[in-house]
Order: structure tokens, then sequence, then C-alpha cells
């Protein structure tokens, strides 16, 4: 078997995903008298957990992309893994609407966390399953990159966790590492470097 | 005609049945002095349900994969069963939505499941026309592949019939049933070795 | 520029608005003392409406996937043509809720079968900019293929417009035409046996 | 890396965002003894919202789909710029509800040209990123080719701009030119000629 199909179900899921995040943002009433301005300024966590979901979501998709250019063939475990990965992921939408609305709830950003690791948990294992062993990658890919990608996955998950931790002394600072965190990836770095080379 | 296109519509499909599962749970409401926790824990038939119809869906998904790697051209009947196959997984959030607000309802669970049989029977006739005379097929294709996979599909028919019977006895049997079967399906079996030899 | 994203970005509107059209259909509310049953009973307008829009929508995909077995390319019109197309399938899901909501109003049935035209007459114009001249098709592509598939999709926007007027008289009739029509399409016809021969 | 996946992803997020502009129009409630001929008329605003956002977001498929005619391959910022792209796209569903709802306020149409004009300067950078130094496409790539696509991108910015600032003299001339703006790029320009030449 291929990786054309899985690959596809992929990016369907994340690009709808991806657009679903959307639809939780309501178009807000206007009583008679009031102002749409101030209205729209209810809507600002609203625009902003969009705006971070989706350029996290963006970060988990760069990362199964590139798995996928190492991986070669899929077996049925692999498309078991891959099913319970995009199931975090399109859980997504709710757990950002979830923080968008309970924003200074540290309960909120631990479910938003969970759901982010439970997603990079699912990465892992992917990137674990396809390397040991070479089982579906070239035989001659080189260690170095099989433990940069594992060491990237782990960093997210590390941030994840610290973001969920901080939210309950501060919600704010939670947050705040959650919409730092896609800027740490958009760094290139030594995968990039390897795939070059 | 090649298997391209009917292949994507269908990944399409499949993709955005799986997301639109998220949107039937809604973000609660917490009116003030009362807590987000309870309010969430009231979700858990949603979650469950999400969960269970996500990797339903995706056990379907791989059935369907697994067929068009035997299948190499399609007809006009071909087409016509595909679509009608997709016309039952596309009302799955509907079925899945109803099961988590009424679990404890016998009816519930009946339309759930009859919904994946609908499914499922359109997935066995796919097989049966595409193989009955190699009509779709490599000629060469063994029969005990053909009755193999046959055997599979049977096999979740009789899940989900029994499903619904138990869940007229004990609802919560019935669903635990639909929770279990894709765990069936994850164990690798003989199709597999078969594509793999 | 080849045919393959335009296809890709009509499989993938087509596979959206399919799966949108049950976004409609909501799980009823049962207050204390009443039946499921009963309730699901009221929801049956809507679940045919879906049945029969998802089935024809299929039919236009057929349609549409059937014309770019003949295209070979595209250009700047035919992507226009393509997007306006679109424009009538993605504004479907819309119609079919209005059908189901107000079957018995002839004007609900008149809005669903003028979006059906619309997408016709932007189908029918696909193929005529495609093969007159034999702009973006083979130039040995038989004038009879070019008819027959011409007159299969003006025989649709015959069946469409009468069952708009016919729902005028009698929404029951015009409705029972609607749900007909793709059975027309199942029928295997001339174009087929040219696609094989 | 290739083009192929950054290219389904986008094809994804924009058939999504187009089918997902039809959400937003609700079927109407109509009491007795008040006609549906009204209350259909009470949704022409959206109704033309959605046409002219459906025609516009197929201009912006359309010019992307394009530069991917000339970009050979993606490197990690190529991803970046087009996931910021597609966070714009995917956002228009919001934009167009709010403008259907309040088509009098210059604010909405200020929304609504904001977030084009957002897409427009991630596609300008996309194309400016690509063909740098040639950074991303073939070496060969005449200086004229880049230099139009830049202009017809501008040129976009300056029909938005345009249209917010008119909006705030007269909020239907602003609209005017909205809804004016895809019939400009449906004229065949240079671009076209050069990829036929």
């Amino acid at each position: 078997m291929d990786t054309k199909r899985i690959e596809a179900l992929a990016d369907g899921v994340f690009a709808i995903a991806m657009t679903l995040l959307v639809i939780e943002i309501h178009v807000p009433e206007v009583p008679a008298g009031s102002s749409l301005a101030a209205a729209l300024l209810h809507l600002a966590p609203n625009v902003i957990a969009y705006a971070v979901s989706f350029v996290i979501l963006g970060t988990l998709w760069v990362g199964h992309h590139a798995q996928f250019h190492f991986i070669k063939r899929v077996d049925r475990p692999l498309l078991w893994i891959d099913i319970h990965f995009l199931l975090f992921i399109a859980f997504l939408p709710f757990s950002t609407a979830l923080l968008a609305q309970q924003y200074r709830e540290p309960l909120a950003a631990t479910v938003y966390g969970a759901n982010l690791l439970g997603a990079g948990v699912f990465l892992y294992w992917h990137w674990w399953h396809a390397t040991t062993g070479r089982r579906l990658v070239d035989p001659a890919l080189q260690e170095p990159v099989v433990r940069t990608v594992k060491l990237r996955i782990l960093g997210g998950h590390a941030v994840y966790a610290s973001a969920v931790l901080l939210s309950w002394l501060n919600p704010y600072v939670g947050l705040a590492l959650f919409a730092a965190m896609p800027l740490i990836y958009m760094i290139p770095g030594h995968v990039d470097r390897h795939m070059r080379g």
C-alpha cells in the first residue's frame, strides 16, 4: 500500500478542521442604539483563538507532511495511528471554541492543551512506528534525522504541558505560550538542512 | 475510467463526515456560580459518541481503501454503489448526535446501527460487483482474498445487528458493542498477509 | 494548464456540499412524556430531501466527471465556468433545507429547481465551451459523443423545469419527479458504450 | 519537497470556505399568515454576499493556482506563507456573514475588505518569495511574467482598499465595487498569453 490515500484523508481532515474553526465565531446581534465596533471588540478572544489554532494546526500539518517525506509505504498499524491522530485534530474546533469562551478558566486551557498533547503523542508514535527497524522508511535513513524529528515533537509536548501548568498559575501566561509556540517551529531547523543536502 | 476521482470524492466525504462529528458538541454555557468541570462532564456522552463514530468511520474508510487496492477500473454501476455508500457515511454525524443525546433509548441505537448497516450493505455490494466474474479487478485475483474480504464485511454486519438487538435488552450493552467493534478490525488479518505476500 | 486542480476543487466542493446536507437535520428535542419515534417521524421530509439531494448531487458529479474524461486541458474561461457551476452546487444545502421545511409551497420547489437548473446551465456551457472547435478536447472526438452528452444535460433541464411547473399544480407530483430523476441517469447509456468501445 | 500536498491543502481550504458560505444563510421561519416570498426576499443581501464572496474566492483560487504553474518546489517559509494566506481565506465565511447582516455599516465593509487585503498581502509575498532570485521557480522564468503577476495582485489590493474607503462615503458604492472586482479578473490577460505562448 502506498501513502497517497492516507495523505489525502489527512489533508482533508486538516483543511476542514482549520476551516471549521471559524464556524464558532458568530456574527453579533447589534441592538438598535448600540455600536457594531463594541460588538466586534467582544469577539477579540474568538478571533485570537481562531488565529492561534489555525497556525498550530498548520504546524502539526507541516510535521505530518514532513514525516511522509521519509515514509515510503503504510501498513495497517500506521493507518490506525493516523486515524487516531486525526481524531484529535478534528476535535480541535471544539477545544478552541471552549478556550475562546472560557479563556480565564485554567480548565479550558487544560482541555485545549490535552487535545494538542493527544495529537502530539500519536504524531510521535507515527514516527516511532515507521522508523523503528526502518520498518516503513528507506533503510538508509540516517539516525540523526530520526532523532531530530523525535526531539522536535517532544519539544512541542514540553511546550503544551508547560502552557497547561502555567495556566493554573495565570491563564494569560498559559495562553501566551500557546500563541508563541508556532513561532518556534517556523524557524527552519536541522531537518530542512537534511532535506536539502 | 480509472479509480482516482471516485477515491478523491470518497476521501473528501469521509474527511468531512469525520470532522463534522465535532460540530454537534456545543461549548456549554456556564451560569455564574456553577462549575465548568460539571458542565464538561455533562458532555461525556457526546465525546464518547464522537470518538466511537470517528473510529468506526476510520474502519469503513480502511475497508473502502483496501477494496481499491484490488479494483483497477470503475464502471457506472460502481460509481452509483459508491455514491449510495457515501450517502450513509455522510448521514452518520446525525445518527451520532442522536445517539449521544438519547443514549438510553434503544430506538436511537437502532437508527445508529441501521445507518452503519446501510453503509455496510453497499460496501459488500461494491466488492461483490467488482469481483464477480473479475469484472473490475485483476483476473488473477485469488478466490480466498475475495472471500476473506466478504467475510470481514459480513462480520461487521453481524456486530452492528447484534448491537441493535442487545440495545433493546440493555442500551449500555449495545453501546459497548458498538465501541468494541473497531478493536476487532485493528487486529491485522488474512487480507494484510495477502497484500504483503 | 492541466485539469487536475480544478477537478480537485470540484471534488472538494461536491464532497462538502453532499456532507453539509445533513447539517440541516437537527436532533429533535423530546419533551418528557413524548415519544422519540414520533419526533423522528417528523423528520421524514428532511431525510427524504437529504437522500434526493445527495443522489442528485451524485448525478451532477458523475456528469462533471464524465466531461473531464474527454477534456484534456483548461483555459481561463473554463475555470470561470467551473467556478460558477460550483457556486450553484454549494448553494444546494440551502435549497434542500428550504424544500424540506416548506415542501407544500410551490415556491420552495421553484427555488430548488432553479438552483438545479442554474447548475445544469453551467454544466452545458462547460461542455459547449470545451468541445466547440474541439477547443479543449481531443480533435478526434466524435460528434455523436458531443451530441449525446448535450442531450443528456438538456434532458435533465427538461425534468427540472417540468418538476417546477408541476409543483404549482400539485407540490407532491413535483417532488416525486425530482426524486425520480436520478433513476433515469443510473441506467447506463450511449456515452458509456462509447467510453468502453 | 514538491508542491502537491500544499496544493491539496489549499484546494481543501478553498473548497470548504466556498461551501461554508452557504451555512450562514438560514431557512426563514414563516409564521402562519405571512408569505414565504417575503421571507425569501429578506434573504437577498445574504444571497448576494454569498455569490460575491464565492466568486472572489474563485478569483483568489485561480491566482494561487496560476502561481503554482510556475513554482516548482516548496521550502519551509513558503509553507508558512501559504498557511497564513489560508488563514485569511478560511476567515471569509465570517466576514461575509457580517457584511450580509450589516451591509449598511461601513465598518462591516472594512472588516470584509481587510480580510481580502490580508489574503492579498500573503498572495503577493508568496510570489515575491518564490521568484526573488528565482528561488523556487524555473531559473529561465522571464521577468515580465514575474512583474505582470505582481501587478495583477497589486491591482486587486487597490480595488479592495478603494471599496473600503468608498464604503465610508456610501456603503452601496463600496459593495458595488466588491461585486465588480471579479469581472476585471475574468478577462484573460498577459499571463494567459505567456502560458499559452
